[in-house]
């Protein structure tokens, strides 16, 4: 036998033979059920099924390893030993359930089969052991639909379908004019375990297994086989799971929270995992089976009725929530079923929480020890830091349209934030609507995982059954979407594709505006604006005090962990004075990314660069240059300002030029007017402009290379801005970036025009000031020849948008026609838009940072792309090395928090209790 | 002084400081002054100042090294001693001669000083020695005017101005009612110096210089400056001379070709620079200057005339062309002057030629044992090939329309070859034509270096004065335009724009056709259809036997040759069966590109192709597909029986589907009818085909995996054919290849779709055949990733295209606006769509095939870009180790011929004598 690999591992009783480690061969249910056997929490026996096996299935045209059956057998021995029952015992027998268990968790994407052993024989030992034939048939019927729904195929693929054992079910409620199933009898639902079993032999021509085992290596298949379903292959693709990571098979003893009053069932959070507050939270049902609270069909109570109800279960309960947030110091999430007074554990795992709660669980977990800042920073997902920004209602407007009598129903706060939008009633109405660029609330009865796409498209959810732990509270809490979950009173039609409210004349039609706030509750009729969250109050609107915040404490506390490891360097993107400010509010510590042509839309701007692009002559342009100087310089004043030192990357014109003319005819001939030129001279200088492939074409230094006199102009109001500004004892540090280089002479003509104007205007106004001359590193052209540029840049700036246009030959315009296609099929793992695609744009901008230092050592090098916000691209920007990255205003305490994990993910974790020594002090990146 | 740098050489007597092997330190012309000297040909003795000064002159402000005056001196005396007479003496003066002399030659782009050292004590000198006052008055005007021109800059720096010591000329001559200058005597010339100097004071406010010394620094200063004219700068960008080489300075004796009828100047060419035959060639005057030979002001009688004029002299000149043409081993360029009597070589030089001649000679010389078959293959630059390939005028159609009395004039054979297009009367209206698209023919009474671009532009150059060797046949030769030359009976007018005939009423105007045939100097009015060269007549017409053509036994030597050398094999881009069979011709050995789209673009198939693009559904589109496949099968039997065996590479549909559409409202209307569907619908499609960037946008593979039936359809078609063809016994060897490949996932797609299908249609028809499947590399992203699309692609093939098009970010169709700006400024040093980038685009092309070769040894790896034809791009191809280009079927000879020469140019060239041992037979890569 030790010579034999082990596939099977037991658990019961007080010790296991997995632990909690072992997640990527057991699962993380698997690994946590030992886990917990061996930490002393009650759980009922059984064993678990290795993530090998479902490798081994898939790799030989799904045959199991020929050692599996003697170790099923045998592990199977110790459970009947353990629980004092015998699966298939026509007297005791012991009863099973199977469920999945992968290495991540994936709610509800794979098929589970309860109830197992039963057939007519051993339903007699299950009535004799409880007395109950109802309770008895009641679960024969449910395993004989869910193996057959599951195992056998049943289930309609169509998922408008009907059930064929609801179907039945129906008719003999309806034959017996019963309205709810618990009107059924022992002997309906003994009627019914026969109609099942004859619907089954009808559809498969196969008769229902009746020995257990057979029944156990059915379910054992199902739920391997559940691993390549759709849904489950969807999901892993939204939470980057690998197929190859497999399901693990969880067998374990069925206990029952239906066997009567003193049973019951729940499942519970060691703190709140939608406001992060160190509570117990939870929800139980009494006599009900486990599947009944997380589907969401009959609406819990709080754990905390439970402390009444039954004082002694819920010390219990309490008390093993406490040796839990010990022993994995995290928040958990655990399932448990109380059998006729006994309470058992049945599962546990990390609890899935807002991100809001995420942040505060951490940070306390810190305060109270039990976890180091570096734990916690490695506990957030840096997207997650969006829910504490992220706007609310504005009070007074919502209070106005409560009074207005808009308030149309409350539910559970399940998913904080504020979301206002136009009603879908499926998710594929959802994703249609979002796709023609509307907001979406999606809004159902409850929801199910055939809905992930349709709620990744919404901005929130509503549903009117579930609760805190229902699938849609879970999943929207994860995507980080607003959800308000079982708010009963509406009344939903998907039929009519109407929302009716319970006690009102109100019905809502799909499309028409509603609002949700996640974090009240609360259901509104029509739009309502939303105001800043508390962060943006204290740092930007200044209407809050930072005092009077808890939220915008914790914020500040991770914020300052972060920062002191984080060694890259966080920039922002910005144009204007108000934007940099609110930047720096956000710990921005520069500018990477001053477009200057976002300044030439702005007033009376645009027609003083009209007139440049449609001068004829250099004298022409330069007096429509000469108008737009000061102007120009005025906004570089008020950013060096605002800026106090900090380096601020000016980049010089870039877009083609036909972007700053009209293209209708009125705007055509209106300008014409304006600009006192013929509209046939207007027209054919647009028609001369117009370009086949205009991201290919006369933009960025090309413009300066053919028109010299635009680069001079931006130099000068740069050099005199910042000339004017120092003067006035306000350090100043800019650098001045030419865009769309490709070739190391395009950089050097345009440098030369800056250097020549700077040492003029320096000269002009009798005072130095230092400077930078860099390019924008986005061509691949560039990339490769990093090595020749850097003997004059001083600075690369990645502009990873067009590298990824370029490398790709991919317009972002127009991906569109495949590009979504690319990323369901997994011909692309994500849209390189939106994640930096590492192994082949990244791979230039490893090679361009190397060639670059190998000319000059000291160059300085960052990222001013839209990736410069997106946490995995600010993971490899660290681990390649860059200086800083650059992102918008709003992402920048993103991007500070994924600097800091960079470092983490670089070393390993230092854990409370564990650590060896000090760490060193990062020092940032100059 | 041995510590001292030596910056100027003596030549002259038996004995030389220089030698010809240092053309980089003395310049082509003083290296072969040098050369001459010590190989006892007699050379009037001077003095090389080095190119090192020239260079010291541009890096030092221009001044000179300090020991360079003391060395100029120290020479001049030698070459006062060797000549017999004295610097600025007024009883013997010695003239002298200044002129430059770069590395590489460069006709009439520099200036030039005659008859330096006089002044009014020296003429005096003049007259007593010669005896011959007018003379040395009319030396002494020249060197006033042409010292005053070149290094007092009295030329107009506008071309079209008047020279002022021109219009002094003109009045003088107009005052005696003069036509001539040979009318003016002594004393109207004594006279014109006097007026001369007088302008020089007027406009300079400095009087001319009297000091021959002073004359003398002058002078070697105007020459070094003329390296940096504009004229200069224009040669050396088209000629790719670097700036740095700078120039030597010439300063050589005076000897006089106008000193009486015992006195002549001439040129000479060791062979026919035309045709290549080996007959002595040239053309000389007697009593002139030789200026007046080359600039083409007189015509001059052909060298052969000497034989009967003066056989002495003849014979003599017949042996200095043997000693030449057998110690430098080629065809010599040689300038003499007969000074009263006595012959003396001037300066000697590789001579220029067509590539006609170029080619004839070189095998000639093989044949001759004058050089090896390696040194031969390197005197031919590839695109000189295209001579031997260019057409013809069709005789029949040439006499007819001289019967029609269209035979306007005969003129000089100076450039051989036929060309038809629009008259230009100057350089400028040529450049302009050309741009609009028109072919031009530049007619002018005689060329000059400021028409080099207008000459450029032109298919061929017309003009009335100046023999072989005028400016124009040179530079005509040199770039491989038609000419004809010196076709006197034209009268051109420049003013009225028109060219009229002596003797005749014809008139054309500029815009009107003319034809001028460069083979027999013929020039006929309106448009000639031309024909094919000798080697194509008989290896695509089959008119001509090759045994009945010298022009083809020569062709076909030579490209023996280089296909015994080369190691890269040469493929060809064709499309149809035809085109396949021009290329093997032309000697390719395979298909490189074969686009299967131009296939769509035939008779009926474009229906088809249009039903499918609008098809709505997938049996729509499947259904429209199986009415291409057989039309597609058929093409590719067709292709795969020509290339018998040879592989043929086959692309997957590339172009985005809006190419098939129609974009004319009529055209959409009569589509729509054809095609049984509603306007709006196509025009909706035709709409949503519309893209930003359609080079960024949905096309290559995109397609294919999208509509993944393209794809399958093609394979078929493919697979079908070449099975088929197989069974009859013919060998065939398909490659197919997937486009625009950017992620390996794409090309797996892809792959897994054709292997499937082959496998398919081999089972159906019982038989197997040998296929690869590859990649274009045409994305930077492909290039970066190389090494994992080798896990899967088995060939390579660069599209050098597009993938300059990505890596630079620049659309071809866009870059009119600023590229040519860019390799006009030296941005660029050239067109990165005809040569290829090898900096950037070039740095993929080997990152992607060192990646590619690191994970499949053997991947076989070409380029089928345009590039692959252009020789430069063809070295490379060779250098980085690619085991074929392919080019258009024209192209292929040109790529043969620059394959070998990279394999020479990679090895040092064996030369005849000089071989150690037989040189390894080099094999072909496979």
């Amino acid at each position: 036998m030790s010579n034999k690999r082990k596939y099977v591992y037991y658990f019961g009783g007080k010790k296991a033979d997995g632990k909690a480690r072992m997640k990527g061969l057991l699962g993380g249910k698997g690994a946590n059920l030992a886990e917990m056997v061996n930490i002393g929490i009650p759980v009922p026996a059984g064993f678990t099924i290795s993530t090998e096996v479902c490798t081994y299935y898939y790799d030989h045209k799904k045959k199991y390893p020929k050692e599996l059956k003697a170790q099923i057998i045998a592990s199977l021995k110790k459970v009947e030993k353990r629980m004092g029952a015998k699966f298939g015992d026509v007297k005791n027998p012991l009863l099973l359930s199977v469920r999945s268990g992968a290495r991540a968790s994936m709610p509800g994407m794979m098929d589970t089969i309860l109830n197992l052993g039963l057939n007519d024989e051993t339903v007699k030992g299950l009535i004799e052991k409880t007395n109950n034939p109802r309770f008895a048939y009641d679960s024969y019927r449910r395993f004989v639909q869910m193996y057959g729904d599951v195992v056998l195929g049943l289930k309609p693929e169509d998922k408008h379908a009907e059930d064929p054992f609801e179907v039945i079910l129906h008719q003999k409620k309806k034959k017996y004019g019963f309205k709810l199933d618990t009107e059924l009898t022992a002997e309906h639902l003994k009627e019914l375990v026969e109609e099942f079993k004859a619907e089954i032999k009808n559809k498969t021509k196969h008769d229902f297994p009746t020995d257990p085992i057979d029944q156990l290596w059915g379910a054992v298949g199902a739920v391997f086989g559940s691993w390549m379903n759709e849904r489950a292959i969807i999901y892993r693709r939204l939470n980057n799971i690998p197929a190859e990571w497999g399901t693990a098979v969880n067998v374990q003893s069925m206990v029952f929270g239906n066997m009567g009053e003193d049973s019951g069932t729940g499942v519970a959070f060691t703190r709140d995992p939608a406001n992060g507050e160190n509570v117990f939270y939870g929800e139980y049902l009494f006599n009900a089976q486990g599947e009944d609270v997380v589907a969401g069909i009959r609406t819990p109570h709080p754990i905390l009725e439970l402390k009444k109800e039954s004082p002694a279960l819920y010390k219990k309960l309490d008390h093993y929530r406490d040796i839990l947030e010990k022993h994995y110091r995290e928040m958990m999430d655990v399932e448990f079923t109380i059998q006729q007074g006994k309470l058992w554990m049945l599962q546990c795992r990390v609890g899935k929480r807002t991100g809001f709660a995420a942040v505060k669980m951490a940070v306390d977990m810190v305060k109270e020890k039990l976890i180091t800042k570096e734990e916690a920073i490695a506990r957030i997902e840096p997207n997650q830091l969006n829910q504490l920004l992220r706007p609310i209602f504005d009070n007074t407007e919502k209070q106005k349209a409560i009074g207005e009598g808009r308030l149309l129903a409350k539910g559970l706060n399940a998913g904080p934030g504020a979301a206002s939008g136009k009603v879908a009633l499926n998710a594929h109405d959802a994703e249609v609507m979002a796709a023609a660029g509307d907001k979406v609330i999606l809004v159902r009865i409850e929801t199910s995982p055939e809905d992930i796409k349709g709620m990744n498209a919404s901005e929130g959810i509503l549903t009117a059954r579930g609760g805190m732990t229902s699938h849609a509270a879970l999943v929207a809490r994860q995507m980080g979407k607003v959800c308000v979950a079982g708010c009963s009173a509406l009344k939903i039609n998907y039929k009519d594709k109407t929302v009716g409210v319970e006690g009102s004349n109100i019905s809502l039609n799909e499309g028409d505006y509603i609002s949700i706030d996640g974090t009240t509750g609360e259901v509104i009729e029509g739009k309502l604006e939303s105001k800043p969250s508390d962060v943006i109050q204290v740092l930007i609107s200044k209407t809050l005090k930072a005092k009077q915040s808890s939220v915008y404490q914790t914020y500040n506390s991770l914020m300052k962990w972060a920062d002191s490891i984080r060694k890259l360097n966080v920039r922002t993107n910005a144009d204007q004075p108000d934007q940099s400010a609110n930047a720096l509010a956000f710990g921005a510590e520069g500018i990477g990314l001053c477009r200057t042509e976002h300044m030439f839309f702005g007033g009376d701007r645009i027609t003083a660069v009209r007139k440049m692009i449609v001068s004829d002559s250099l004298e022409e342009r330069k007096a429509a240059l000469a108008e737009l100087l000061p102007l120009q310089r005025s906004d570089f004043e008020g950013i060096f300002k605002v800026m106090n030192g900090r380096p601020v990357t000016i980049r010089t014109l870039d877009p083609p030029l036909h972007e700053f003319l009209p293209h209708s005819a009125s705007e055509i001939s209106e300008l014409a007017a304006e600009l006192n030129i013929s509209e046939k001279k207007l027209k054919d200088k647009i028609e001369s402009l117009h370009e086949f492939n205009p991201m290919l074409g006369f933009r960025g230094c090309r413009l300066g290379v053919a028109f010299p006199e635009i680069t001079e102009m931006q130099a000068r109001a740069i050099i005199e801005a910042a000339v004017n500004i120092s003067k006035k004892g306000i350090k100043v540090s800019p650098e001045i970036m030419i865009p769309l280089v490709s070739h190391i002479e395009e950089f050097k003509l345009q440098e030369d025009i800056v250097r020549r104007v700077a040492n003029e205007v320096m000269k002009e106004k009798g005072k130095k000031i230092k400077y930078l001359v860099g390019t924008m590193i986005e061509l691949p052209r560039a990339a490769i020849t990093a090595d020749e540029i850097a003997t004059r840049a001083e600075f690369f700036s990645f502009g990873t948008n067009d590298l990824t246009q370029t490398a790709f030959g991919l317009s972002r315009d127009d991906a569109g026609k495949f590009l979504p296609l690319y990323v369901e099929r997994d011909i692309l793992p994500s849209d390189p838009f939106e994640a930096l695609d590492q192994s082949g744009v990244g791979q230039l901008v490893e090679i361009a940072t190397k060639k670059g230092r190998s000319s000059r050592k000291d160059i300085k090098v960052g990222i001013c792309g839209e990736h410069g916000g997106e946490p995995s691209s600010v993971e490899f920007c660290h681990r390649v090395g860059l200086d800083y990255v650059s992102c918008s205003p709003f992402r920048v305490p993103i991007a500070r928090l994924a600097a800091a994990r960079a470092v983490l993910n670089g070393n390993s974790v230092k854990k409370k209790g564990k650590s060896k020594g000090k760490q060193k002090k990062s020092s940032k990146r100059k």
